[in-house]
């Protein structure tokens, strides 16, 4: 199976990042992370994107705050799927972000999940190998079914506290 | 090959979505275009994503204005990657449809592109695509090398043009 | 007398909710509430807001975060007057809830509060069914004259604080 | 059947504001309409507001932008259910009018609709009135099917069109 | 001399207020504080409005949050100069309060400081009835010239610490 | 009478400012307008502040757009009122001016009006005066209930064009 | 003397661009302009900056629009100083190209001037320059001294248009 | 060698500033620290910009929050580069801060950083002075290329914890 490369730009992101990290691992991907820098260490970054496709990579996530310019870096080298995670850091609380994320140039599509939704990064990830993996499929249908029993569940413990109040 | 379903929430999208049409087909992708409504044709989105899958969708591009739901009700409804395109209209210009597009909770994630960034939405499944479609693959790297190359021929055109300032 | 339904997209959204309900039962207005995701449940939201008004309800009350869709799915099943709290959660705050919530299409209104303002939630719809219920009517205008007189109150006991200010 | 007043703080609203009424009286509910402004005409705003019940009417309407106040000042002085339509106009396009519509304080609630989305206005106010009016609930459920129906048929027209890119 | 009276919408707005009300009492200007909401108690407000010339006072200090309207509905009632403080409060910070206070319209100014600014408001207030007193004038002059003294001190307390970064 | 001062950072400020010039002027009001820049001519500001007491001026109104100081700077040398008026221009559609004009720091107040509304600046600066003036504080009165009569007339004409639609 | 280059990632861009180049050659400074885009031709861009300062370049304007990158990445392979031009397209109108522009993490700055304000662009580069070349901050002088004349004309000219209001 | 100043509008954003000076000691460029505010202190403000030059400093930086006006007035007296620092404070976040210092009129630039960026402040200064100065310029490439090996070591340490997740 192709793996997931999860990339951030500095290493106060893993606690937001390891989400992903945790999710892809729970369905059984192969997931890669590394700090890389698309203003410190942008030789490594570019060198990774060239050869990720080469690599064995087939999605690439990447995360990264303020000015963030990680995703759109890495979706330069590549044809390779990039998905960026806007992280919440700095006076702009993530806007700047997102917005630096998702407005990207025709030509080089950044898919940008909500602002430090790993979680989501990672399912999306899942999303895009289960097209031609059936048995990442089911795992993600299942997940989705359990997320909804999760759901009704929860409703149920609440009646109760919703009694009294 | 999966073919790419994209669907928009008007018809008055047609002029924005038409970029992702056009650039699917110049891709050899297989498309198909449709207007339906989260909001005013509910059953008929949730019945397009709950069925998708098995009528041989690989991705689903839905674009929409406003409160843009389209995406996101979409997405509920399936576990194929489904690609938000926020559409500028109305007051806000668009903000409201990207937050709304964007900020996903999670679990349910939408890829999102930039604000009327229809072109960027089709490259984008077509990554997806080129993921088990090495032919569509080198497609995307040919893309890529000629818009580098656009780049560089607009750039001397504009050198005269340049000196004359 | 018809019932009042107050759903939230995630159980954690109940410390903002109840305050809704709260205030319904002390208007002795029916209310029934329940954990109901657009995203994750969106097939019990569908159905909940198909028979909402064969089931008796007369409002429904929804509330949401982030991308909020919660009000919106349920307006566009069904033709009681939904209204919509966003949520504050993430990192824009609630802007993004906001703007998901209130800027619906032309066609499917929901009838949008103030972010996590639960309590005008229920008043709203309170308003709404003392239209054919005078009695209730009569509570709600109890309610603003004492809340006038509260008002009063608080700048009394104020008065001296000032002083020595 | 009681009334729906329609109130605008500029004669320059009725731009907007007429796509309420009209849809109010293709519904058969009656209407009146006014300029009257929360700070050239206070008084008359507070005298329509208190007086608005025992005239007949069944909801209010206020349409304003800037610092828009009037949705607010009428649902001050009663009890009714007051629907904003935040007005796009100035520099700021319309958030600033939503922003001062939709952020009641707690104790008087504000309906709030979209910006600008004047229709969406009468269909809330109908919405409303049909609690207690079983004929104008079965309109709007037609009105609800023929834009579903709408959606198909617009679907179906650019069918073609979307051939030909 | 004449008097300003500091209104404030909450109870809660004193603690930002208390430095208006604190900051005209050093200048020996009257002051008047009391609370007063514009939604709640809108006839209050009105009625202070109305008779505040006539009652002595020279300038109408309003202080509220959200769709903050107290400022602009108090200067809906009087030609005397009226200066609104947005209070930061809720989930967006005062950015509401403070375009529900400023952008009035064209007929109905309000005089706005900056969000939670006080004290800046109780110094407006000073500058506009120093106008016709001089030696308020002077005790202005004063203080302008010792808070200029003061930003000297601390910068030169500030030296040594910087001396040793 | 004390003189105002209409101060605009730039010629093409004047579109929006004469606004401000013909109110005073119809009120009786004597006014001096001049160009003068915070950023280009800032010795001219400080010089022309400075002096503006001496010099008969009770009042000065600065308008300015992008990052406007032009209100702030003149504030900095005195302590006469100043009102600022936030100029719509450029990219930010003038939030960046209003934001740079009313978020002064404590100590040196500026009273802001709403963007572009010179007419709010030209009545402040009217109400200002007129504590002192009887006169022009009866004209004020006058200009008040004229505009509220315009309201209603508005609303007389508005009736026929609401009954045909 | 060191050149300056002028950096634009879109030939589009150029309409606004030229002001700076303009400004430069008006100022007898060698300027070398180009189209160079982060995303389209990364590697010319990164190859370009990690040149520049042997190739003779002191100072390098970027300009960008949407999630503008451009700067950023040069000033992350190159310790000249950057200076970056956030340009006004798309949706969201240059608030995306300024955040993505300005926000740069520690240790990559980026010399940010306002949305399409390519004339401060290229004075602040002649600013930098003139710190080495003294008939240059002679230039610098005189020009300041001429914009300062320039507003003093524009005044004079403005008063009989005044005079008329 | 030339100095650098660095010009805080409060004492109370030292603890943000200080992070300036400790980078230009860093790299052995002389620093002149100072609170100075444009709004209490102007003619300070005035004169020392006017004397920068003359006295020996080659880059000023200037950092202040809210409606940051310290660098464009620093600015308007002098042509030597002038960095703008927007500070995080008060109700809106140093989003005030920041429009108020990047979005000066073209003829006056400030070179901004982001909001409380002092580190890229004091390397913005030094990329200037390196221009004349080969030891600094080491220093910086010195100073990049460390960066970079931090970066990669800190991704070394988090791959033992990216394993256990």
């Amino acid at each position: 199976m192709k793996k997931v490369a999860v990339l951030m730009g500095s290493d106060s992101d893993l606690a937001v990042v390891s989400d992903a990290i945790k999710q892809l691992k729970a369905l059984d991907i192969p997931v890669s992370a590394r700090v890389i820098s698309a203003h410190r260490t942008p030789d490594d970054a570019a060198a990774f994107a060239k050869s990720a496709r080469a690599d064995g990579f087939g999605v690439i996530i990447a995360a990264a705050g303020l000015a963030a310019h990680l995703a759109g870096v890495i979706a330069a080298h590549t044809t390779l799927p990039v998905i960026g995670i806007p992280i919440k850091s700095g006076a702009l609380n993530g806007l700047d972000a997102l917005l630096a994320t998702v407005m990207m140039p025709p030509g080089v599509p950044v898919a940008t999940v909500g602002v430090d939704n790993a979680k989501n990064a990672a399912l999306l990830a899942a999303q895009i190998l289960a097209l031609s993996d059936d048995a990442l499929a089911v795992r993600l249908e299942t997940l989705k079914t359990e997320m909804a029993d999760g759901v009704r569940r929860k409703n149920e413990k609440l009646q109760s506290e919703i009694e009294t109040l």
